[in-house]
């Protein structure tokens, strides 16, 4: 693997998600493995449970880690070519993806959408420039359109939980007071259709995915049909694709909660995090075993070390 | 010792400034105990010494260590149940709490009351969430109500420095410009009254701490009376226990200087810093050879790693 | 070395130049000399290049990093003696120098001027507070008047990229929308004119740096009489020493460009960055091969290493 930023870096997704789940079973597997090499970890956007997991990761594998936020550090790039930087922008993203990609042999790289501008997210900019200007192979701690390291971390969550083969795994749409981006529900569905798994996707009108993305995977635009019979249901709100960052709907009874659950086979439900209490999901799903949220976050660092682990192969 | 956030969580006292003792005089005892063992320091509110000396306690003992500012690096956490989670709050400290344990292996949280409701604060909401929903060891990095690492430190600075069996110990209130929490006088009540010292509480009238922390220490309001014959003099501002928060005084004749210790016996002076120059304590003190307070941050650091310690001996 | 705040610090220029010089051939070259040694970083502005690459450095040599933002981190210093500190700063420099002293062996210290009060700035009183209270050594990250670990790199830059022996360095000012400060230029001066070059500076009227580091030091005023024949132009936008912290010349004139250098030796183009594309430097050289920015850059690791190898030897 050369960089990390989607599924189609990966080689084999049987091999990775194998390859996490014996991570998961015993973490200092290679703790020597990535001793003298230097992950740099770069925040355009806050984090916890990324900057957290994946520095645990590399630690794990002897890394050491070097943590910059580009945000409340201070310094705003210019992306665009060919301007004249009078205004705000002190540094362009040339000259700091080549300068950061010196000092560092792994580097991991989290830029939001602005959700602004549709075309200008989905061109990734910030990403493709830390690809094509730094020199040194990249990690995806969610960028404009996936979020790479969550999906491989949902996928394992699911096959160490699931009951029978092919699990009827369901990725609902829910409200939230802020437009989102729609990474994760991207991303989600670029690897979970992948698996096999019988996978339906349901949201409001309005709330279509990229067919990039979507790639024909079933829509159900009655939640409830949706979550007949479902094994997992994966909530997640996002801001509107077609009508580009806007909230289109608020309408609370989106809301996953038990009483949804009733016709499901006792799903397990599943989230990114951070989760607004009742507003997302209800908490009589949080305080339930049927949540996997918390176990599904404590996968992140199994995932960030499988993918380190074979990201370090190709550098040695 | 399985936590660490009040001196209620120490078996022996005495072990542990013993202990802490040893430390100073080596700190490389015990470099390979913490191996591949994560502190994860979560800062609500700003910290220098605190984090500083806690992270150099942790690497004396070959832990790795993960600084989060929650604060500065934007994370606001609901505490509530049962709260519809529609505004400003992006996540509940029961996921958040229970996501950060999972990444490390000892959990540094620091904080600080909100000194409008008596009540909430003095819950320990945030501390005992983390103690209840993370499941590892907890230290305190100076919560709403104590800051047992100062006070430990505090206790360490008097055993070292004092020149007979029991001396006269006098914790002096003095002005300040903010209205300040009452951890540090509550807890260094807490530690110093399980010593055997003459102990003396002096502040203007109002200024009375929780009877919970206060305990039967003696109050003496005349700040000349309690002054006469100390050995140790601890400055300290703090707000009002009873009007909860407020600034009832900023007399300025209560700062502590050269000339209020005439009838002291050549009292040494403590604070657990930052200090303002003449206005807590004059600088005629603080350049002198009466001032203890660089010392006593020092101590912070040995104080943190015995505590890391005996933490590590139950993790194990 | 006992600290590295200027070339007044180094013994033998030569001798630190080689030496940088060797670890950029091969940096793992002491991976253990600074193993259980603790480095301090403290900014009191932003960093990216000098935090990261010194970072690494000391990573190179085994050493343990605390990073310490004091800005966003929320510290404010008070560095007057004799003040009563009632106002907005609640700790005085000398206690924080004291204290973080005691926690560090090696204390790296970033502080810009204020650019209001020359004779302030120029008294370095952070950097010379830092020296005289902390009781360690301290490494100048860039202080008011001079950015010393930018000019090692620098030099390294040149003798890496010299094509005869004694070149001719111009340092060019150029225009930017900010007042910037003196650091840089200032330093390029003092250790440049050291070197055996041809050594010219072109800038407006008015912008002539402090005699101090000038040091009868050619200047030309006109821009295009000083480029002639020129091997390396070195670019830096400053604001004016006499009408001190002024901008009074945005004359885009100045600019650095390809045009610009067609009477030069091919001269290759030195930047400390961030660089503002097509203001101080057009983009038809910061894409060129004349461009030694991301390399000059780079060197900044090697120049951190030295440094801290250096003081690692008297401390040992």
């Amino acid at each position: 693997m050369e960089n990390f930023t989607s599924i189609n870096d990966v080689k084999s997704l049987t091999d990775l998600v194998q390859k996490t789940i014996l991570i998961k079973d015993k973490v200092l597997q290679e703790p020597r493995k990535g001793l003298n090499k230097v992950l740099g970890l770069i925040f355009m956007n806050p984090s916890l449970r990324t900057r957290l997991s994946t520095q645990k990761a590399a630690m794990n594998l002897g890394m050491d880690v070097m943590v910059m936020n580009f945000g409340s550090e201070g310094w705003a790039l210019e992306t665009s070519d060919g301007v004249v930087m009078d205004g705000n922008k002190a540094e362009h993203i040339k000259e700091a993806t080549a300068v950061v990609g010196q000092y560092c042999d792994l580097i991991g790289i989290r830029s939001f959408p602005g959700l602004q501008n549709r075309e200008k997210d989905y061109s990734e900019e910030i990403l493709n420039s830390f690809i094509k200007f730094s020199g040194k192979p990249i990690i995806s701690l969610e960028s404009a359109t996936r979020h790479p390291l969550q999906s491989l971390a949902d996928v394992v969550t699911i096959e160490k939980n699931k009951l029978h083969k092919k699990p009827k795994v369901v990725m609902s749409w829910a409200p939230h007071p802020r437009a989102l981006p729609q990474s994760v529900p991207n991303s989600f569905i670029e690897w979970t259709s992948k698996m096999d798994y019988d996978l339906v996707v349901t949201h409001p009108e309005g709330y279509e995915l990229s067919t990039e993305f979507l790639n024909g995977v079933q829509i159900e635009y009655d939640q409830g049909k949706a979550l007949e019979g479902s094994d997992f249901v994966y909530v997640k709100n996002w801001s509107s694709y077609e009508q580009y960052g806007k909230i289109l709907n608020q309408d609370k009874s989106w809301m996953i909660s038990k009483k949804k659950l009733k016709n499901s086979n006792n799903a397990k439900v599943m989230h990114c995090l951070p989760v607004r209490r009742n507003v997302v999901i209800s908490e009589d799903i949080l305080d339930s075993n049927n949540s996997l949220v918390i176990e599904e976050a404590g996968n992140r660092e199994f995932a960030a070390q499988a993918v380190l682990s074979e990201l370090l192969d190709n550098i040695k």
